[in-house]
C-alpha cells in the first residue's frame, strides 16, 4: 500500500493559487492525463488548480532528473500507456519531483510556469489506450436493488458472496467525459406484447462506478496474487456505465449485457494514482454476520485492514429545463466506495485467478456502487424502482428514466481529517436523441 | 458480395509446385498474415502452398505497383490492422497481382521466388492487434444441445430466435495456433457440496468457431446497415473458444461467461479473404417452419440469397498416447457453416444497431457451430453429454472432457463443384496441467 509522505502534507501551499483549496486538483493530487491545446498534439499533463502541466515541455525545460524525468517522458506522449507500466516506483518518483516543483517557493517556478496551459481552454482525452474492459459487480445494495426487482425474496444469487461476479466490456465505445452520449435503438419486449420490437430505448439509465486503471500487467498463465495485486493498479476514475434496462432484460439470458451497455461509457479523464489516494484507504468493511468467509485465494490480512477506500460518489442531473432556468444540476444519489462488498485487489486476484492476463491501460469498473437506502442510489432504476416511482426535480418535472438533453454528472471526493481533500475532475455526458 | 472472377479459375496453377493441390493454400485461396523468420521481425505475408512471401521483400523487388502496392505496404508491418481498414478495392487489387505473380509463366518469378520463406521455418503471429473481441452464440443446434443439459423441456430461450446473442470476450488472451493452453483455476461449486472450491478445472472443454475478422470501422452512434454489413469483413478464420465449464456453471449468473472463457482462446494465424471464400457463399438456410421473420433492421434479400457460408468445419483430438502411438488425430466433430442460425451480416448490424463501434482488427467469433447429430458436435459437453457418454479413442483410451497433454485441431475447408477447394491452415493447441 502507498506510504504517507510529504506530498500528503495538507499544509503544502502551491505558488499557483488556483490550486490551494482547489476541490478537485490542489497540489496534494496531482493526477496525470491526456490533453491538447489549440495547437499542439494530444500530450500527457499533470492537473492542477486550473491549469495544466505539460509534461513533454517541462523536460525540455529541464525540469526533470533520473527516475522522475524517465516517468515524465514516458507519461508525455499521446498515451499513458507507456507511464502506467512503469509501476509505482517511477510514479512516486513523478510524484515527489510534481510536489516539489509546483510547492510555493521553489526557484524553478518560472520555467514550469511557461509549461502550463489554462484548462478550460484545452481539450481531454481518453488517457491510455483501453485493451480491454471488465466490469465487475461489486456494489451489493446495488446487486441486491436490482435483484429485488427480478427476485423478491431471492434477489442476490447464490454466487454472489464467493465469487467477485464480473463480465468483460466493451472498450471501443469508452469516452473521456463531455463526449455525448446518442440514446440507442434496439430490441425490447413488453410483458404483455408477444413480439418484441425494434426502436429507441425506453429506459436510459446511468451507473455511478469507480473506474480502476492497470499498470504492469502479468503474463498469460500467471495469476496475480492476493498480497501483490495492489502493486498492479496505476489509478483510479469515475465510470459512467450508460445502460439500456429495457433492451438489457431482453437480450442479457444467457450470455449477460451486451448492446444495453456497449454504446456508451464515459470516464473522467484523469487518472488519480494510488499515491493521492493513499489518505482514504481504509479498512475493508466487515461482512455481515452470517456472510462466508472469502475463499483463501481472495483473503490477504494487510488487504482486509487497507484494501478499501473511503471515498464520497455522487451522481447529479441536470435538465434541459433545469439549464434553462439556470438551475444547478440535482443530485440523484450520494454514495461511498465503502459500500463495495470486495476490494480491487480482490477485483484482480479472481479476474488473473485462472491466468487471464492483464495489460498496462485495461480498464476494470467496479459496477455500480449504490449504499444502503434511497438517496445513495447509483442507477435511476434503483432510485426510481424500476421506474414506478418517478424522481422530482427542482424544476417541477419528473423522470423516471433519462430523457434527450439530459446532463448526468458524476463526482468522487477524498476527504478525512488531516488531509487535503481532493477530486476526480468532470465525468460528465448529455444525452442525445436516438437517429 | 465479392465476384467470381480469373483469380478463382480451378484450372490456375503456380509456379511453385506445392501450391498446386495444396489442401489449404493452392493459389486460388492467398491469404495474409504474419510471420517471422529466423532473423528478422514479424512482418506480413501471404501464404501460398508450403511457403510465405514476404510482401515488404516483394514491395522491395518492386513487384508492386499503384493500389495492389498501397494494399501491400499496408499489409507489410507488425500488424494487419491497417490493411484491413483499407477495405475491399486494395484488398481486391492485392489479391488480383498476387495471384498474376505467383501463377505459371509470370516473368517475375524468379524476383518473387527470393521473396519465399519456407513456412515451416517460419514463426505465425496474431495478424491483427486486436481491439475489441465479441462472441456470438449463432449455432443453433449447440444453443439447444447446451440449454436442453439445464432445460430439458424448454432449451432455446425466448429471445434467441429473434436476437443474435452475444457477448464481450476477453482480447488480451487469445493467441495463434500452436501457443499452448495451461488449464485454469477457478471457483466450482458441485452440486451437492455446500460451498465452492477453489482449485483446476475438471471440465475443460473446446468450442468449434468460425472467426470473422473486422476491415473497416463505423463511427460511434452510426449502425451499419443489413444492407452493407458484408463490406465491413476483411476476412475469417478458425477460432477454438476454450471453455471451462464447471467454472462457468457457478460463475455464469447474472452476467454471463467471465473466468471460464478468457484464460485463453485461440485462432488460426491466416486472415483468409471475402474473395477467397466467394465460390462457398450460400443462401441462408430456411428458418423451421413456424419460427419468427428476423425483425426489419436484419432482414435483407440479398443476405438471404448469398450471405451465408457452406465450409466444412472438423474438430480433432490427439492425446498423450495416441502421440506415443503414432496415431493421427481423431475426429470428435463434423460440422458445416450452414449451421449458423443468423449470417455474419446479421451478426455485424444487430452489433452496431445501437450505435457500438466496430474497429479494423476486431475479432468477431460465431460461437459454436455443431450440427443436428451426435457425430457434428462442435464442444465434448455436447459429444459427452455433459460428461455421461465418454468418447472413445483409437488408443484404448475414453474422454468425458480434456486432460493434460491432449492437443485439440480445429479444421475448415471450403470445396464446391467447379472450384479448387481451399483451407484455413492450422488451429491447434495442447493442454499444459494447472498452475
Amino acid at each position: 500500500m502507498p506510504k504517507l509522505d510529504q506530498t500528503h502534507d495538507p499544509k503544502l501551499q502551491s505558488w499557483l493559487a488556483s490550486a490551494n483549496g482547489h476541490p478537485d486538483f490542489p497540489i496534494q493530487n496531482l493526477p496525470l492525463g491526456v490533453f491538447s491545446s489549440h495547437s499542439g498534439k494530444p500530450r500527457g499533463g499533470v492537473a492542477i488548480g486550473d491549469r495544466i502541466l505539460d509534461l513533454g515541455a517541462a523536460i525540455e525545460a529541464g525540469l526533470f532528473d533520473g527516475e522522475a524525468r524517465e516517468a515524465a517522458a514516458a507519461a508525455s506522449g499521446e498515451t499513458l500507456n507507456e507511464f502506467l507500466a512503469l509501476g509505482a516506483r517511477a510514479r512516486c518518483a513523478l510524484r515527489a519531483r510534481l510536489s516539489e516543483l509546483l510547492t510555493l517557493g521553489n526557484p524553478d517556478r518560472s520555467h514550469a510556469e511557461a509549461c502550463l496551459h489554462v484548462a478550460t481552454d484545452c481539450t481531454l482525452h481518453l488517457p491510455a489506450r483501453i485493451g480491454d474492459y471488465t466490469d465487475f459487480y461489486v456494489g451489493i445494495h446495488h446487486a441486491t436493488n436490482v435483484g429485488k426487482q427480478f427476485r423478491p425474496d431471492n434477489p442476490l444469487l447464490p454466487n454472489y458472496k464467493y465469487v467477485p461476479i464480473g463480465y468483460h466490456g466493451r472498450a471501443s465505445s469508452i469516452s473521456p467525459s463531455g463526449t455525448a452520449v446518442r440514446r440507442p435503438n434496439g430490441q425490447t419486449k413488453l410483458p404483455d406484447s408477444e413480439d418484441p420490437r425494434f426502436g429507441p430505448s425506453q429506459r436510459l439509465d446511468y451507473e455511478l462506478e469507480l473506474g480502476v486503471w492497470i499498470g504492469s500487467g502479468n503474463v498469460s498463465g500467471e495469476p496475480i496474487e492476493i498480497t501483490k495485486a495492489a502493486q498492479y493498479v496505476a489509478g483510479y476514475c469515475l465510470l459512467n456505465d450508460w445502460s439500456a434496462r429495457d433492451i438489457q432484460a431482453w437480450e442479457y439470458q444467457p450470455l449477460g449485457p451486451f448492446l444495453s451497455k456497449n454504446f456508451a461509457s464515459t470516464v473522467s479523464a484523469w487518472i488519480v494514482t494510488p499515491e493521492a489516494l493513499a489518505p482514504f484507504r481504509s479498512a475493508q468493511p466487515s461482512r455481515p454476520e452470517g456472510d462466508p468467509k472469502p475463499l483463501p485465494y481472495l483473503t490477504d490480512e494487510a488487504d482486509q485492514k487497507e484494501g478499501g477506500l473511503d471515498l464520497q460518489l455522487e451522481v447529479l442531473l441536470r435538465t434541459p429545463a433545469m439549464r434553462e432556468k439556470g438551475l444547478s444540476p440535482h443530485r440523484l444519489g450520494l454514495s461511498n466506495t465503502r459500500h463495495m462488498y470486495w476490494t480491487v485487489a480482490q477485483m484482480i486476484t479472481h479476474h488473473t485467478s485462472n491466468g487471464c492476463n492483464l495489460q498496462p491501460g485495461d480498464l476494470l469498473g467496479t459496477g455500480t456502487i449504490s449504499g444502503p437506502d434511497a438517496a445513495s442510489c447509483g442507477s435511476i432504476l434503483e432510485a426510481t424502482v424500476g421506474g414506478r416511482n418517478p424522481i422530482s426535480l427542482p424544476s417541477g418535472e419528473e423522470r423516471r428514466f433519462l430523457e434527450d438533453g439530459d446532463e448526468v454528472f458524476l463526482r468522487a471526493r477524498g476527504q478525512r481529517e488531516g488531509f487535503a481533500p481532493i477530486g476526480f475532475g468532470e465525468c460528465r455526458a448529455v444525452i442525445l436523441p436516438a437517429l
